[in-house]
């Protein structure tokens, strides 16, 4: 690997299976010897996992849209300045559960805040910093939600929202893949766990070899 | 008064009697009759006010500068939402401990944070929303901070910087009021808190009366 480490971002809608697809992914690596960091967003530092408590705590999902995103970056600002940019300066593999794309989707294809000035935000927040690979987990919504249902809630306050938001959240995620293919895999999360999990490695473990190449 | 109420911000550096004068202003305008409801920034809502409190206990002041203005601006949007233009739309009066112009100073000015980059968040947040009228309590870093050293802690994060950065404070207060001279009035903090009280009152009533002939 060269000397900055690879940064990876999981991304899809409720019940994709991003948390185990990440759990698998990392022991795969690690088990090649691999140094692996795994974290979540909003979340992964202290204070960001104390501003995502006051997201979940008080219906976030109901905030003006504006309170939303700038939470949301302002956790993200110092997730990558505290944990995500330090470990890569280390040569690790930071692997994340949501990243800016979740943002773009949720508070801007699904709840239909302007693009460009999340991107505006995202610029002030962390600058153009953006993972090296991001797995977008594709699932119908219908399919994705029966899924949540039979597990405890995590506290994501978007998973009772209605279907037609679960569906423009879905489409959104196909527009950033289309904007962004070299960074962007889409994922039919439909199939078998150990079959994804063994796509998203091989995929991980290529461009490893490119980016130990560079 | 017109059919929208008046909106008042309290600003100024660490001491200077904000929030004294704050309660004298409501009692006076309460005791004419006026309806009149006290807020404070970063806060004023459950969320917001969880948001401050993420805000201090982790030590926000040391966070990288876009964390702490995307944090209070997401206070901020929660706040003028959800309670500053509804009690406006009222016809109320709303009184506030700090608004817009304390990031503008804090992180702006004293911090260092470009300034246009400020006024791309105070519009994503809130729009153009403004105080009407914004009292800017003047006084010397040296003679504010000891009157701080005498109360019990508020909890708040800059007081124990340095007399630089309340030099730099200080300083950007002075350039907002020079920017925005018919909303800004700069008061002489260090008079007596009696005097003080009735230099703003008189320059709230006169401005009430001004509303009200709109």
């Amino acid at each position: 690997m060269g000397q900055r480490g690879l940064f990876i971002s999981l991304e899809g809608g409720e019940g994709a299976g991003k948390t185990t697809q990440l759990m698998l992914l990392a022991d795969a690596l690690r088990g090649r010897g691999l140094d692996v960091v795994t974290t979540r967003e909003p979340g992964g530092t202290p204070a960001a996992e104390s501003l995502r408590e006051t997201f979940i705590s008080h219906q976030g999902q109901s905030w003006p849209i504006s309170a939303q995103l700038l939470t949301m970056f302002a956790a993200r600002a110092l997730h990558v300045e505290q944990v995500i940019k330090p470990a890569l300066a280390k040569g690790k593999i930071v692997i994340c559960d949501r990243f800016t794309d979740s943002t773009r989707a949720y508070q801007g294809y699904a709840q239909g805040f302007d693009l460009d000035s999340i991107e505006t935000l995202r610029h002030i927040a962390i600058g153009d910093f953006e993972p090296d690979i991001t797995f977008i987990f594709d699932i119908d919504p219908v399919t994705g939600l029966s899924r949540t249902s039979k597990r405890v809630s995590t506290g994501d306050t978007f998973e009772g929202l209605d279907i037609g938001f679960h569906q423009k959240l879905r489409a959104g995620f196909w527009d950033i893949a289309k904007q962004a293919p070299d960074r962007c895999h889409v994922v039919d999360a439909s199939k078998k766990p150990d079959i994804v999990a063994q796509e998203i490695l091989n995929l991980t473990l290529s461009r490893l070899k490119e980016h130990a190449s560079c």
